[in-house]
């Protein structure tokens, strides 16, 4: 019988959270520095955010959800290994995100480590980026395009939702107010959107790392069909100023989470 | 718009979580009343492992996987639905079982909630039920079948670790010895798993509620395929016969999880 570091569901876990742009770790490590907590326990709700976002890739990404062939640059990962191994490795990494934050190393106060897993539930789950994710699938039979409005609560929940409890996790471990970097992060999360949308219209799949295009081919409703390019990219302008207002109470010390907002809406991949 | 209970994943999250024999949700309520554990309490932990019960099955039951269209005398819930919905309401269940221990209505003491959500963490990741499932994945396509101990330390994994979890939980909630109720679960999981076996030969489809001579069939390794029809059967009472002992300590008060464990090798399905 094979050691459990060789089963294919290990080696897939390990690939599926590899690479990609550590954006979610960063707001987690960046908010706890704003609030004096030690990288050594921030670390915990960083790789807990990041497992569990690679776990919605690889689910996203299987046949029966978007069909994507590439992530990342490279196979996905049932094109890898197969089917089987894609759904129990996205599933043991979604157990794995709540294991790194209710462990004894992420945080001395059982309080912080139940407010972390709790929050990091709601967001995760059919209140959250689920519903996002079920809301989305919906969409593709609906009778009529989606409506701005449905499109901002859709995407409330399947990016926003996770990008929201990264940025607040800091102040959850500090137990300081976190409705500065709440605020933030809302912003921050449609403009993120916002962003991806404008790259399935503008990106090059080599640049991306995914498949582009495929909003416009499946006649999607988008930010950008919505509002147009031009109104699109305004629209994400104006709402990376609003994050970095959201910030004013943290003066110079949250420039680095300024920089992530507008890195967002200038990124290529 | 759909309101969120409409959305198929919702439907389908209950659909899934409906009927069964409630073993698991059982053995948290009896062993929290072992340890005078409120019911208002034990019923969150009882909650959320028959949510990450019913995920397992979702996911257990998809094409890529065992491909069963039968579950609980029901269909599963991807021929009910789709792969997709059954996907997405398996990684809400599971999200919601570590809800379901981190909410503040679990336990008022918040070192109880972290390590119910650790624990339970660790019983159903890659450590854990994961594990087992990948084992039994690998052991489809091994040269030679598995031993006795190979399938023991599968089923460990595979079933045993959340039944483990479910005996122990009030034990954790009253923060008391867990070791009787881990020694009863112990043997309580394999006598379960030997019973499935069993059932699997002697079962007809229409009592179990799901297929049966499947392992037969695909020439799997079974405990009855090592240790004979009688072996089986003997093993189980054996293993059943030291569960019941295990829980001494707690005399006459136990005598329901002991019909529990009498009952796991008398079921018909």
């Amino acid at each position: 019988m094979a050691p459990m570091g060789d089963l294919p569901v290990v080696q897939a876990m390990r690939y599926a959270s590899a690479g990609g742009k550590r954006l979610r770790a960063f707001l987690v490590l960046e908010s706890a520095r704003l609030h004096d907590v030690a990288p050594q326990n921030a670390i915990w709700p960083a790789a807990a955010i990041e497992a569990m976002h690679a776990y919605s890739l690889v689910h996203d990404d299987l046949p029966c959800m978007d069909d994507d062939d590439l992530r990342r640059g490279l196979p996905t990962t049932h094109v890898k290994w197969d089917e089987c191994t894609a759904v129990l490795a996205g599933d043991a990494l979604q157990t794995l995100g709540f294991e790194c934050v209710s462990c004894e190393a992420c945080h001395d106060d059982p309080l912080v480590r139940a407010e972390l897993t709790l929050t990091l539930a709601r967001a995760a789950g059919a209140r959250g980026m689920v519903l996002g994710q079920a809301l989305d699938i919906a969409a593709e039979t609906a009778e009529a395009p989606l409506t701005l409005e449905e499109i901002t609560r859709l995407q409330a929940g399947k990016t926003g939702a996770l990008i929201a409890w990264s940025a607040t996790a800091g102040a959850v471990m500090a137990r300081a107010d976190t409705a500065p970097l709440y605020r933030y992060a809302q912003d921050l999360g449609l403009a993120f959107q916002i962003a991806d949308d404008i790259l399935d219209i503008e990106g090059d799949v080599a640049t991306v790392g995914k498949a582009v295009g495929k909003d416009v081919q499946a006649g999607k409703a988008t930010f950008v069909s919505l509002l147009g390019l031009e109104g699109a990219k305004s629209r994400a302008r104006a709402l990376v100023d609003d994050a970095c207002d959201a910030l004013a109470p943290y003066g110079s010390e949250a420039e680095s989470l300024r920089e992530a907002a507008r890195f967002v809406i200038a990124r290529n991949s």
